[in-house]
């Protein structure tokens, strides 16, 4: 007997995964056939991702799972018609490539390295050594599994690495904190912040006008999260202040962000265009594999989605 | 009875240790005066540095050793004046520095920032994502204090790091290889070449036009060594050829880089002005403080140069 595994994940990114799901999914041991198109009652698994052909999941009753393919659930977790369990993609490679992210940006800002790379004009501007890591506070909001491996990697490079989470969580090597209050002290002493949260309404704009004001003079926020994580005006104002020294985003609440938006003509922002870290085929396809040998075995599923907090 | 120790490094860097130096030598256990002019007779021990009022050590008879404030001796060790012993300056925050600008730079070139940082015009240029780490070779020329603690922070980022160095040597977490074949073997792999070595005979102009034309095409050389470790016009041949992708050069056969040098007008070389790691008052002075600490108890020295190996 053959599962059929539907991908609805848009036709785009088929190329990059039709060849190893298949061998994934065969290697798990699962007799499968992997499809871009399915009728509703022939999908066992849906592979999701949003502007793919699914938006109503009722007709889809014999599916045992949708698996996304990306890691935030924020574009289907609140989708009514959806009953059937949801897994994150929690890919060993997109954490890495995060982890690097984060880090080449941190150091980037750390050491002040654009007024090198923007300035190669004969001025030979010696003299100014920044402080080392363990003089520079760093901040990590969220601490999921993105969060904790940056964190982690940041610590091993000598920086003094707070952690934030909505609720208390305990991460070796990092000083964590948690809810409002916590919140408060981490930002206030964060001369570099980085946002990996998820986006859910506690999340929405947290960083809002009064945190931003709330952080050390000519702190940096760097933002591979989600774009509305932060109050776009009252960074804007923060940076035009010098209260924030400079922002590096790449996720924004439009994406692709419109060329005509102010961030892209800003000194003090660098726009990446939502890089810091992608799902890749060959190691999304051994987590969906994975799930789908579980869901077979009628093992518990890796990665399920809590509807009600929303990750 | 007094100790005296001759500042001879230089006028403009006494601020940054009159105060440190003296309270680390005292927290030695060490009585000791700290002078910024001695007769040749009353130093006990010389801080030297090039550039500073010494050139001919042989009036300084009384002298138990001379004190290096840089990791670099090739300024001294060849003076034939120099009886007396000499120690190199190993600072844990010259360390840390070099090991933060090295894995900058790196991450700077892995994840290729430069086409973001230099291009804010409004064109999203997504989907280009780079390898992960692990698919990215890097190599670092020469495994002394400084080349071992880059490897491992690399290593530790998930790179997958070769070492070279002149004798054998072992580093755990690194491929390790030495002399001549190993260091084809090792720069025919190289996405991305550390220069970590000092400065000798063996090691002058190291990176030749020979050996740059045996590296993958499109690698990337990062220079935080010596200037003279690259064949300059050999490396600017090599960029405009495309051989090599980029260079980001720390350190330069003449320092200041002159306005009119090549290297600052060519798009594929970043230069910076010898920051990649600096060695700082309040650290080195605790090191200075244990040798003169170890002089006076009649013990041995830490990081005594080999003469005869120039390092």
């Amino acid at each position: 007997m053959s599962v059929t595994v539907f991908f609805a994940a848009g036709e785009d990114r088929w190329p990059d995964y039709r060849d190893h799901l298949s061998a994934a999914i065969a290697e798990a041991g699962v007799n499968a056939r992997v499809v871009l198109d399915a009728t509703p009652e022939e999908a066992d698994y849906i592979v999701f991702a949003p502007g793919g052909p699914i938006e109503d999941f009722r007709p889809y009753r014999n599916a045992k799972a949708v698996l996304n393919l990306w890691a935030g659930v924020e574009n289907i977790v609140g989708n009514a018609t959806l009953t059937q369990p949801l897994c994150r993609m929690v890919d060993p490679a997109l954490t890495a490539g995060m982890v690097e992210w984060v880090t080449g940006h941190v150091l980037r800002h750390h050491l002040g390295m654009d007024v090198h790379i923007l300035g190669q004009n004969g001025i030979w501007r010696g003299g100014i050594a920044p402080p080392i890591a363990s003089e520079r506070p760093v901040a990590i909001l969220g601490l999921g599994e993105l969060g904790r491996a940056c964190g982690r990697a940041l610590a091993g490079l000598g920086f003094p690495v707070m952690g934030w989470s909505r609720t208390a969580k305990a991460v070796p090597g990092l000083d964590c904190h948690a809810k409002e209050e916590g919140l408060r002290h981490v930002l206030s002493r964060a001369e570099i912040a980085v946002l990996l949260l998820p986006l859910t309404a506690e999340t929405d704009t947290i960083l809002n006008a009064d945190r931003i004001a709330s952080m050390p003079r000519g702190a940096i926020i760097i933002n591979p999260g989600r774009g509305a994580l932060i109050d776009d005006d009252a960074l804007l104002a923060a940076l035009d202040a010098g209260q924030i020294g400079h922002a590096t985003l790449d996720v924004f609440r439009e994406e692709p962000l419109p060329p005509s938006h102010p961030f892209w003509q800003h000194p003090k922002i660098t726009v990446t265009p939502h890089i810091a870290s992608e799902t890749r085929g060959s190691s999304a396809s051994r987590v969906i594999a994975e799930n789908i040998r579980r869901g077979e075995a009628g093992e518990s599923f890796l990665y399920l989605v809590d509807r009600r907090q929303g990750y």
